[in-house]
C-alpha cells in the first residue's frame, strides 16, 4: 500500500514536473521566435491603446510588425484593411472563433475594413477536400453563416469564396510574375510532387487576397492587416516584397498565440488533430465528451493540485476560456484560484463546458438567422484594374527583399 | 579569272550540296518523330476523304492520332470539336494563317465546332507581355479581327480572350490535382526559377482549354481534335491523360508541318525569330524588304539553277505558296518549273510578292470590318459545372498513362 502510494506521488509528481517544462517551453517558443525573425513585441502597442481589450492584455496578439501604421491609419481617420480568411474543409471550431473575434474586435474598436476571403480553392488544391462542391458547401452551409452570427459590420466587412469570384485569377496571374517556383517551395514548404494548382494558390492566389484592398478597385494603396500565427510569417515576407513592387503598402502583421488544443498544449486547436477541436456545429454531447476526455493543467492527484495548483497556461480549457467568454475581472479570478489550487480541473472543465453549450445553443439559432444575410456581406466587385496595368518594369528583376 | 570562276563555281555546288542534305533532314526528321512517338501517318486518312484538300493532299498534315474518331463524328452526325489557341504576343503571320485557314477547311468540309482561346495570360506569365494589357491589345486588335477575316462561321466558332473569361480558372484550378509539379515542369521543359503563373497556366489553364468543349456546359464529352506542331505531342500526351480521369474522350491530334521561316528551313516562321514572319499587318514596303532578303531553296548562280532547278522543299516563298493563295493546279506547275529550274528565285518571289500584297491589302479591310463582328464570335457561358462536380475518386492517385 505503502509503495503503491509512494508510486503514485511519484508518477503524480513527474507529471507536474513535466507541466513546467512545457509551460516554460512554450513562453520562451513565442519569445524567441519572435526575437529570431525581427518581430517586435505588443508591450508598446498597448501602451498606445485607449482600450487594449482583452487580446493584447493577455498578451495572445504578443507580436507585430508595422501595427503603428494601422494606428496612424486610424488617428488620422484614414481607411485600413484587415485580410483573413478561412480554408473551409469543415464547420469554425473555437480556434476560428478566437481568431474572428479578434478580428470583430480590431474593427469595433479601430474600425477596421475586413475582407474575408473563403477558400474554397484552397481546400481543393491541398486535398482538404475532394470535390470543389465540398468545399463550397462547407464555406456557405458553416463558414459563412457563423462568420456572420459573430456579429461582423455587414457595412465595414467583405466575404467572398474564391470559386465564385474567379475575377482574383486575374489579379492572381499578374501577381505571378513577381515570384519563382523556387521561392514558392521554398517559402510555403511545397516540392515537386506538389500539383499545379497548390503552388500557383500558395504563391499567387493568396498574394492576390492579401493585396486585393490596394487595388484600385477597392480605393488602392492603404495600410492593410494580417494577423496570423508565427508559422505564417514567411507568408507575410512573400506578400510584403510583392505589394512593394506593385507600389502598394507593404502588409502590416500581427501574430497570436494558438488557441491550445484539446489534446494537450504542444498541439494547437486544428481540424487535423483528432478530437483536439470543439466545432462551432458540435451538439452538447460532443462537447461533454471530448471536454471530459481533455488534457489538464492540473495534476492527476487532487491532492497534489490543491496544494500546488494547475499550470495554467498550459491548460486548454484555461486557454479556451481566456480566448473566448471571459471578462477581465473574471479570468483575472479564475487564473487566480486555479493557479493556487482553490479551482480544480473538473470544476473548470464544468465551467467551461456551460460556457460553450451556451454560447453553441445561442450560435446555433444566429448561424440559422444570418443564412438569410449572406448576400449583404458577399463581395462582388469586378477586377478590371490588373488587366489596364501598365507594363512590368525593371523591378521584376529584383527578386531579393 | 579562271580561279575566282572556279571558286564561285565550287561555293555554288557546296550550297547546292547542303540545301539537298537540309531537305533530306527534314524530311525525316518529321517522319522519324512520327514514328518515334507512335502516331499514325494520314496515308490512309486521305482515302477516307471525298475532298483530302490542299492540306492533306500536300502533305502538311503528316501524321495523326484519333482522327479517325472525327471521322466517326462527322459520319454519323454528331458534334466534334476542334480547340486551338493564339497566344496574342503581337499580330497574326502567315504561319498562323496558315494554321487557322486549316481549321478553316475542317471547318468548311466536316463541320467543325472549332473554340479559339486567346491566351492573353500565357502571353504575359511566358514574358511575351510585360503586362495583360499589352496581350489584350494585341488580341482584340490584331488577332480577333483578323481572324474573323479569314471567314470563320460565327454559329460554329467561339472565341475568347482568357483574361476575359475567368471561370475557365475554376476548371483549371479542377483539373490541377490531375498532375504534378514534376510532370508539368519535365513536359514542358520549364524549371523551378520559372512563375507559379507559367507552371499553372501550362499545366492546368492549358488543359483546361483543351478540355472545355467536354464540360457539361459546351454538350459533354464529345471527340475533339487539337491541330499541333510534331513538337507539342507532348501536351497533348498529358491532355488525353487528363480526359480520362474525367470520363472524358481523350483528345485526338493532327499534326502539320510548320511553315518555312523567311531565315531558312531549319526554323519555323515565328514572332521570336527577327524578320522570319510576314505579319497580316506588314506594310507592302515591309513585305518586299524580307522577301528581298529571304532564303532561298533556288542557288545563288542562275546558270545552276537552271540546270538543276531550286530544291523546292526548303524554300519558303514555296512553303509559304504551298500553305496559302494556290490551287492544286497552280500548285503543281509551279512546284515543277521551280523544281526543273524553269521559273527562277526572283519570280518566285516575284509571284509571292504579288499573292501577299493582293491578300494583305484584301485582308485589311476585311479586318477593320470584322472589329464589328467580334461580339457574336466571343464565348461567354458561365462556367459552373466544375463547381458542382462529384469527389474526386481513387483516379487521383494513378498518375501513369
Amino acid at each position: 500500500m505503502s509503495a503503491d502510494k509512494q508510486s503514485i506521488q511519484e508518477i503524480a509528481e513527474a507529471d507536474y514536473q513535466e507541466k513546467l517544462r512545457l509551460r516554460n517551453e512554450i513562453e520562451s517558443y513565442y519569445e524567441e521566435k519572435r526575437k529570431e525573425i525581427g518581430l517586435d513585441s505588443t508591450k508598446r502597442i498597448i501602451d498606445l491603446l485607449e482600450d487594449p481589450g482583452p487580446f493584447f492584455s493577455r498578451n495572445i496578439l504578443f507580436a507585430h510588425k508595422d501595427f503603428n501604421l494601422i494606428l496612424d491609419a486610424v488617428d488620422k481617420g484614414q481607411e485600413w484593411a484587415i485580410v483573413s480568411g478561412f480554408n473551409p474543409s469543415g464547420p469554425l471550431h473555437f480556434g476560428h472563433k478566437a481568431m474572428f473575434d479578434i478580428l470583430l474586435w480590431l474593427q469595433r474598436t479601430l474600425g477596421a475594413y475586413i475582407y474575408i476571403p473563403i477558400t474554397s480553392d484552397e481546400t481543393y488544391v491541398v486535398g482538404k477536400a475532394n470535390s470543389l462542391r465540398a468545399a463550397r458547401y462547407n464555406a456557405y452551409e458553416f463558414a459563412i453563416p457563423s462568420i456572420i452570427a459573430l456579429g461582423f459590420d455587414p457595412k465595414l466587412t467583405r466575404i467572398y469564396v474564391t470559386s465564385d469570384y474567379p475575377d482574383l485569377y486575374n489579379a492572381a496571374i499578374y501577381i505571378s510574375r513577381f515570384l519563382t517556383t523556387n521561392s514558392v517551395n521554398k517559402v510555403f514548404g511545397l516540392d515537386a510532387s506538389e500539383n499545379p494548382g497548390a503552388l500557383f494558390y500558395m504563391g499567387a492566389v493568396q498574394m492576390a487576397q492579401i493585396l486585393l484592398p490596394q487595388l484600385p478597385e477597392f480605393g488602392g494603396p492603404k495600410p492593410t492587416l494580417i494577423p496570423v500565427g508565427i508559422d505564417q510569417h514567411p507568408y507575410i515576407t512573400i506578400s510584403r516584397n510583392v505589394a512593394r513592387r506593385l507600389n502598394f503598402v507593404p502588409p502590416a502583421e500581427l501574430i497570436w498565440k494558438f488557441l491550445i488544443g484539446l489534446k494537450g498544449p504542444t498541439k494547437k486547436m486544428s481540424s487535423s488533430i483528432p478530437d483536439s477541436a470543439i466545432y462551432l456545429t458540435d451538439e452538447p454531447e460532443d462537447v461533454k465528451r471530448k471536454i471530459k476526455s481533455a488534457y489538464s493543467g492540473g495534476s492527476p492527484l487532487a491532492s497534489m493540485q490543491k496544494e500546488r495548483g494547475a499550470v495554467v497556461e498550459i491548460d486548454p480549457m484555461f486557454s479556451l476560456l481566456t480566448f473566448n467568454f471571459l471578462s477581465d475581472d473574471e479570468w483575472a479570478k479564475i487564473h487566480e484560484s486555479y493557479a493556487k489550487g482553490a479551482l480544480m480541473t473538473g470544476e473548470l472543465k464544468k465551467l467551461a463546458t456551460e460556457y460553450i453549450l451556451d454560447f453553441l445553443s445561442e450560435h446555433r439559432k444566429k448561424r440559422e438567422d444570418a443564412k438569410k444575410h449572406i448576400d449583404e456581406f458577399i463581395l462582388r466587385t469586378p477586377i478590371k484594374s490588373v488587366l489596364e496595368m501598365d507594363q512590368l518594369s525593371n523591378l521584376v528583376a529584383d527578386e531579393k527583399e
